[in-house]
């Protein structure tokens, strides 16, 4: 394997007296549902009965993608830039709710096809401009797949140096759901049709189009490498932003930090993720099941309950910020609520 | 009918005009799925095309059943006397969420069966020590019915004199989901076995007892009301708490207010209000869907879709305020994202 973490699961032995601290909260058992799953998960991870949120971060990574070309998404290539300079004016979508909920935000350039370089507030951390067409070869080379990987895990290493201990990833790249559905046909070994969806909007021609350019992209791929490695299938398709996300995701969890996982793109970094670690998923929290049809099955294979189902399909990591106010909750619920001694309650089962 | 309001269904007017600020944000249409409805209702609700959301507040409301005496609660009947002290202290679960999402928090007694006159933290509107057990007959007069009614709606009238536009409700009532099972059954003629469950934590054996108790109840009901009146169900089953929580909901609509629907019992509320005045139902919000096993189905009767599925039934409206946030992230949508026009990016679709 060429991507290099040192992934360690929780330490499990904390798991009984953290249940019994939630069971012993001055409520029926079980009865405050996913926040008592999540309250366990942030114990395990951050090895406390008290744990906290601190300094969230927002990592936004921008990228193209070549198949853009065949038509395969609703959007036109140039709603990627112009999207990321929207989002150094505080007017998108993930603005918002980074105000709302008080994450910092870091929109980074990973790889969009327009000069962004007079854009301060935008890192410019461009690997290409847009990854290369995957309908006649590779996206990317395997030097851009390590410097991605790379510099997504170094991305996420500088939130977390500077305290944050909840991490939020989102993206921006027009045609992102094909690599995400030929991966998760790929990696999940589900039909390609069943994986595929309308995007950020296509009618039914528009999708039987895309079906048919992913499918021809599949096989000739396949005839190329007849056996290919998770690392193959993540470089011939993946977008740089992409590849970032994941190597933000398990640096994250080689730092043992939280890490909040958005909707159909960003699931997708996490099934690839867990393909090379398996272990970084204890570090997740699955915060959206989206509209794109196929996110459900992707959720599946990797038995992962997201905790919102909102009806999101706008990517930028919307459905990961809407979905932090309930991770807070379940702070607070471990921390602040009494147990049946202090309230003086009957303890009644 | 013995309720009186003036209820009125919000002006559509407005409706075209929400629609179009909405679908022309700088994101695919319908993209940011529920939290567009949200944004609609709320601008309807408002009659502005820049809703707002002000000094939210949450009711508590307390007490006791007759039923309880027939062993159809996993939890003793003290339990709600304790609970009611344990939120004086900021201890229990409506005290945090309140405090997360900066809820003004009411706790009001109206019919706990215990002395809470000490506490000057609760409201005394006690209208007994306990509605009768309804196994027998009526669990409240109409006197009390119209009393509990005619508080709830002032409570509700204060809170928005008060300045606040969204309006919780949240109970604490042991025994409670036996009279909503029951609303449920008779309002929306679903059988009786369909609509009970577990409350906060029978066994099987012990919901299959309180399906003979409430079938044994609800037969002598019939008997004596071959053809009820919605008004005689509420009277005959529901609790000074519940019917303060109608009064409420109606109160709120008459003054064109929004209201955060809760779970199952606050959901049964709601399906009572919207029984007696069915325009009530644009002003509200469902929040949640538990695990209670008929709420599903409660909220089929009324075509109403929740916001949240966290498994959360602790009650106490954490439902509902859990939910807030998302209605907050609707809010921020309509009134903080940039349009099409503005945010200078090509409109794809």
């Amino acid at each position: 394997m060429l991507a290099e973490f040192n992934i360690q699961r929780p330490d499990d032995s904390l798991r009984q007296k953290a249940i019994d601290k939630i069971d012993n909260l001055n409520k029926p058992k079980g009865s405050l549902g996913r926040l008592e799953d999540i309250a366990l998960q942030l114990c395990l991870i951050q090895q406390t009965l008290s744990p906290k949120l601190k300094h969230p971060c927002h990592l936004l990574l921008g990228g193209d993608h070549g198949i853009e070309k065949e038509g395969v998404s609703q959007s036109p290539r140039e709603v990627t830039w112009q999207q990321m300079i929207n989002f150094t004016k505080g007017g998108g979508g993930v603005n918002m709710f980074c105000r709302q909920h008080n994450f910092k935000l870091e929109l980074v350039d990973m790889g969009v096809d327009h000069d962004m370089s007079s854009y301060s507030a935008i890192k410019d951390c461009k690997i290409g401009w847009g990854t290369e067409n995957f309908l006649y070869g590779p996206a990317m080379t395997e030097v851009q797949y390590l410097e991605a990987l790379e510099t997504g895990a170094s991305l996420a290493e500088e939130c977390i140096d500077e305290g944050c201990n909840i991490l939020s990833i989102g993206e921006m790249g027009i045609a992102n759901t094909s690599p995400s559905s030929i991966w998760l046909s790929l990696m999940g070994e589900i039909p390609l049709d069943d994986c595929i969806g309308a995007g950020s909007g296509l009618n039914t021609k528009g999708i039987e189009h895309k079906k048919q350019v992913l499918a021809q992209a599949v096989d000739k791929f396949l005839a190329d490498y007849p056996d290919p490695s998770d690392e193959e299938i993540i470089m011939y398709f993946g977008g740089f932003e992409m590849v970032a996300a994941i190597g933000a995701m398990l640096k994250a969890a080689e730092l043992k930090t939280t890490v909040l996982v958005d909707g159909f793109i960003m699931t997708a970094c996490a099934l690839a993720a867990t393909r090379l670690y398996p272990e970084c998923q204890d570090y997740m929290i699955f915060c959206h099941i989206g509209d794109e049809s196929a996110h459900r099955k992707m959720l599946e294979v990797m038995d992962a309950k997201p905790l919102l189902s909102l009806g999101l399909r706008l990517g930028e990591g919307t459905g990961a910020l809407c979905a932090y106010p309930i991770i807070e909750s379940a702070v607070r619920m471990i921390n602040e609520m009494n147990n049946f001694q202090n309230a003086k309650i009957t303890k009644y089962f």
